[in-house]
């Protein structure tokens, strides 16, 4: 059952969809895999989700979306199951035999020595080479390295399926550029990078998605310029990240407050305002970087400031330990035996996801020392995070505490009174902010011994 | 004769300079003292210009600019000299016990070695304070490592007046934020940010730059903020050229257009675009970070990125020789007995300045391994630059070359067609782009061996 897909006329593509003629199958049905499917769906096309869970795809079948915090998502998802244009499948073969499209879109980790582990897309590319029909175009979505689309999955799927990338079947590179919390905003609104190994499929790819998502299409010269892109941008991310956090731990030494800095230096019409914290957590940043270093050393061309930045944001999280040993210590409270309550787990605010989150490293090192530790994450409730049960409330997880640790930027943090959490603790307390939540005179004000990355901290000794 | 100038009331200041009764003196009248000093008497200050060289004062009393290249300087300058409003002087005594506002402009450079060399900052100090006068105002506008005003600058001051800051004299730090070549524009547009020794001494500095210049102030908690804004926000476009030549060097390597790469990332909100080149140059990106480390290196803290990125800046000279050493290798050609055209030699576009210009570095290395050279640049005519006598015009200095190095992006080069400087150059010829001037298909198309900053270049071999 031969595609068109790779042959068709693209401007014929939006018709198509219309019409419910294009047949996609996403494989990788997570945070990614599953909204792009919901959009697809939403688009006009004929959607399989292929997922190696049993409960992800009984879940997607039954149209129960499995992400609670990404807004639009649940909705839509509903929406297009119930219509019947998403359905969710175990096995590869059905959907992707009769795909137009098939889009990767798995997980690319890196492993415990930061080596990137593109163990699933291999499988995901053999999978769908055995079943891979003539004309049919395959999508990378999934971060990889560039590089991997041309040496990698091509060669998996050549030889799998007995046909040729370019004229029998289409390969192309069309990285997610989404931002957890965000994402189905984000499909409509951030461009969408494609590189292909012909220019006709990257035209037939550029337009599936214009047509699909209603977004615009940057078009390049290949599926390794399109990965590059994909890269540049999330490092250019970790490493101004890293840059903040360097100006904040010598700021620190100088007594200068570096947020009052930045927030000057943004002011300015060529400057770009990154903020200081706990480091850098989540499924992208933290191991992205580690993509592009793999490649740099195969050609011996390692990429000092990238692999800086990411040394330079691992350690963050022992600073947030020094100034928590040192607030304590201004209350003449050791860690060993103190009550510390850590509000917020997750990496970043309001979203449900402690993939790679700083606040364990911190969690595990005060832990370490003999800390009694509470967390409380309003995106948590009634779990075990890093190994604790969450507590139920804010004020259960305060109550008597000799330091808060504030881990997150959740809005129900910024929206807290630090008299009332002053209250709330011991007596003599300590309160440390990673995130830049509170105002550190209110703080100061409120009783609290402080300390906050990036603060002018000696100013309260 | 004291001033009222610290303990006046800062919403009085508007009246005052519309009224005429604002003395300023401008220590220093370079390339950001000129413009100041101008400003100031536009907006209604009497204002004294001190320089130690003898030729500039003259020129600034004759109402002639000694800068060429800084749109709409000239003739504002020409016009409040012809007013009165703008004097030159040799001597600070005179200029300083009148003024109400004594404002510090002079050069900040590293010696060879990188130390900050704060000399003329000191020796202005000292002036200054020996014709101080108690409610007299000191602003410096030097860019400057933070804490030299208070540590340093203030010192002198006291010293030599007699007078304690903050209750006789008052100090502040409002550095520039000006970009050469658009300084005049800048100045209007680019909110100030001030820091004070007092609140007092804060709020009646930000009334003058409003009042005088009609631009946004912020107002910091020290001088020492402000001269850490100056220095993280150049600061950060020094990391992020860095960042960007080390994705250019990897990329080149990857046979991936650091160009195409870049303005795709350019269509996400969160990113923004750096470029990579020879290297950078000014008065400004190649010293500021020192001056912060230098700083870091005083309280045992080490700024790893900023550090890297200076040297990688500093070595993109050698890349582009390297790369020009290839080019010239794909036409049989040595650098020994070249003839090299070198098109521009200023460290920006169109702009007469080769202070710390990377082409400079480019030239010794070529002219070090016997080529010989050529140098072009619209914005220097008749003289010499790195030694060498400037080409009348760019058909001249083209004329048989066997290797032509862009060095900057004037418009002029912009402007050029790479077939009509293929036809003038030798007949085997090579093209080096540190600066992204021209399309690389355009000039492989007009015959040239070509070589990129940040190119796919093994896509031509």
């Amino acid at each position: 059952m031969a595609s068109q897909a790779l042959v068709s006329s693209p401007a014929g593509i939006a018709g198509a969809l219309k019409a419910g003629r294009v047949r996609i199958a996403v494989v990788g049905l997570g945070r990614i895999g599953l909204p792009t499917a919901t959009m697809f769906a939403q688009g006009g096309a004929i959607v399989s989700g292929v997922d190696i869970d049993p409960a992800v795809v009984s879940s997607v079948t039954r149209g129960v979306c499995h992400f609670e915090d990404e807004p639009g998502l649940g909705e839509l998802m509903s929406k297009v199951v119930a219509e019947g244009k998403l359905k969710g499948f175990l096995e590869y073969a059905e959907s992707v035999s009769q795909a137009d499209f098939i889009v990767i879109s798995v997980p690319t980790p890196v492993d415990d020595t930061k080596v990137p582990d593109y163990s699933a897309v291999r499988s995901a590319a053999q999978a769908i080479g055995r079943s891979l029909q003539r004309g049919s175009v395959v999508i990378v979505e999934s971060t990889v390295g560039p590089g991997t689309v041309e040496e990698v999955v091509q060669p998996i799927l050549e030889k799998e399926s007995g046909l040729k990338a370019g004229s029998e079947f289409g390969l192309a590179s069309c990285p997610e550029r989404s931002d957890p919390g965000s994402i189905m905003k984000n499909m409509v609104n951030v461009p969408r990078v494609v590189g292909a190994t012909t220019p006709q499929c990257c035209d037939v790819v550029a337009e599936l998605y214009k047509a699909a998502f209603g977004v615009k299409v940057v078009k390049l010269s290949s599926p390794k310029t399109a990965n590059a892109v994909k890269l540049t941008e999330n490092l250019f991310r970790d490493v101004n990240i890293a840059l903040a956090n360097e100006f904040a731990l010598l700021f620190e030494k100088l007594g200068i407050d570096t947020i009052e800095v930045i927030d000057a230096c943004a002011t300015k019409y060529n400057f770009m305002p990154h903020y200081p914290g706990s480091g850098v957590g989540g499924p992208c940043l933290p191991s992205n970087p580690y993509y592009l270093i793999s490649e740099g050393l195969k050609v011996g061309n390692i990429p000092y400031i990238i692999r800086l930045a990411r040394e330079i944001n691992d350690r963050m999280p022992d600073h947030v330990v020094e100034l928590a040993l040192e607030a304590m210590n201004d209350i003449g409270q050791t860690a060993k035996g103190a009550k510390v309550a850590v509000l917020g787990a997750a990496y970043k605010p309001n979203v449900r996801d402690v993939q790679l989150s700083p606040v364990e490293k911190i969690c595990d090192r005060l832990r370490g020392m003999g800390s009694s530790l509470r967390i409380y994450d309003p995106m948590f409730k009634d779990e075990d995070v890093f190994g604790i049960r969450v507590s139920a409330s804010l004020e259960e997880a305060v109550k008597d505490a000799d330091c808060i640790v504030i881990g997150t930027a959740h809005d129900e943090f910024r929206r807290a009174d630090p008299n009332i959490l002053k209250a709330l603790a011991a007596k003599r307390a300590a309160l440390v902010d990673s995130r830049q939540v509170f105002d550190p005179e209110s703080v100061r004000r409120a009783g609290f011994a402080y300390r906050g990355v990036g603060r002018a901290n000696t100013a309260s000794l």
